[in-house]
């Protein structure tokens, strides 16, 4: 049996039109409608026939939903949530895809005060955002953690997770201030870390852009893909996570000092019995499945 | 006309090994010769049948070479050029692979009084070691920077970049110390930076190493990858390359301390215009074939 027959996503971007098209292709028969706050992006959703019906507002998108997702960046969820709570059936699950848990648990709470609330968060994504970049394999072997607020609905709860894995995911379920904690280490600060050498390369005078573009597969390549990730989302997630975040900085800051330290004094071995240590992290990472075991994340060398 | 007919490898690890198996491709007649200190790697490589003869001292691969190139970690340059020294025709050019090219240049002149040297440095590479990870396209499409010294031998250099086009290079000429600097942002400090996120979320307690695997597809695991990379190899480099690397990392923690002040202030149009500016760089850099396309780095999903 379907855990829902009706299936609302607000926000079409790079997720919520990935959710749309593995909807589609593993429970075709549910109705699936949806909505985007952007006129352009609900035109090109209707042209790709991505859902059944896409209205132009979104409430009108959610009027006979078992279950809403919204897929708009964390810092919007409030507002849209506020857009839909006159229109939402009491009976309705409303979930989300924040990469932040704890700030978006308190927006719904207070924008839709006794709806049935189970924040979630498909780890899984690229560099591209937009309707045309979602496909829907996105969610395959990638974990989606749900976070249930601790007075919650389990059984709410337990059918978010069988909808997640019927997309093709894993799910875990933790609390959402320790998802918080979890993410500000495994994605929040990889990115800001990714975000600012970008930038640091892009300010120097005396090395052109044109020779860090050019020598980029020296390393700097690797950083640059997450770089390219939403920015309206990630000014969002750092806001949202704005604690976690800052103690992962700082943590990572001393752990820098020190071998910043063991450069200024040449002091080798310290680097060595670090750098060892790091290959272990990489090789469980890919027997996990959580990445390709192919060298050079299976780049094609002709 | 090939610009050598008797080509010398020492060290037959990734790079080593990727060199004779491009030669032995793209320039059949090249009578190849190579040495490692391994005796293991040796086996390996004649086992693999790598070069026409694998010598069980650095100084018997040398004596009849056109083209001696040194494979090994930059830290060991001295004293493999040391170990050839007696036995290097007066004819034979000396090159290298490292990743630093002032402490290399000036190892080999100190080693090698009068002896033809143009260091070089192709920019490509695995996070994999040995001589089994090689292979024939590693340097195809890639840069490789030639070094030569100020007052070197222009004809030398012109060879040795001849070399590196047929095995499928684009070759540029800079000098060994902006070499350094460009290398230091484009390489070094991102590998330096990779080796310290992923050595902060490994000592973590309140987040298992389990949760930092399980969830690193938020964008962890791209760090991953480079931090992966040969520890002997990176300790050698960031010692040679003291100064570049100590500059471009206080310029990084300038900026990085600038966003996390974003953060801690709440300010999210200095975080929104910093994430904008960063996307640009990713398109060049995809756009000058320095990168895939494709979304996720191509990885399969699926």
């Amino acid at each position: 049996m379907l855990p829902f027959a009706r299936v609302t996503i607000i926000g079409l971007g790079l997720i919520g039109s990935s959710i749309a098209r593995a909807v589609r292709e593993t429970m075709p028969t549910v109705r699936l409608t949806g909505h985007d706050a952007s006129a352009e992006v609900r035109e090109i959703a209707r042209r790709l026939d991505l859902l059944d019906d896409v209205t132009d507002t979104a409430g009108a998108a959610v009027t006979d939903a078992e279950l809403v997702i919204l897929c708009v960046p964390v810092g919007a969820m409030g507002a849209v949530a506020a857009e839909i709570a006159a229109d939402l059936p009491a009976e309705a699950i409303v979930s989300d895809v924040g990469s932040s848990k704890e700030s978006v648990a308190k927006a719904l709470r207070e924008a839709l005060p006794g709806a049935i609330v189970v924040p979630a968060h498909p780890v899984a994504g690229t560099e591209q955002s937009g309707p045309e970049a979602g496909f829907a394999s996105l969610f395959h072997g990638r974990w989606c953690i749900v976070t249930p607020l601790a007075d919650g609905d389990a059984v709410a709860a337990a059918r978010v997770g069988e909808f997640w894995r019927r997309l093709g995911s894993n799910v875990e379920t933790m609390a959402p201030d320790h998802h918080d904690r979890v993410l500000a280490i495994t994605s929040h600060l990889p990115h800001l870390i990714a975000y600012t050498i970008v930038g640091t390369a892009n300010d120097l005078a005396e090395v052109t852009e044109s020779e860090v573009i050019k020598f980029s597969a020296g390393g700097f390549r690797d950083f640059t893909r997450i770089a390219a990730s939403d920015p309206t989302m990630w000014r969002d997630v750092f806001l949202t996570n704005k604690e976690a975040v800052l103690e992962m900085l700082q943590r990572f800051s001393e752990d820098l000092s020190q071998l910043q330290r063991a450069i200024r004094w040449g002091d080798g071995d310290t680097l060595f019995e670090h750098f060892t240590q790091t290959r272990a992290i990489r090789r469980s990472i890919v027997d996990q499945g959580q990445d390709d075991a192919a060298a050079d994340f299976g780049r094609k060398h002709d």
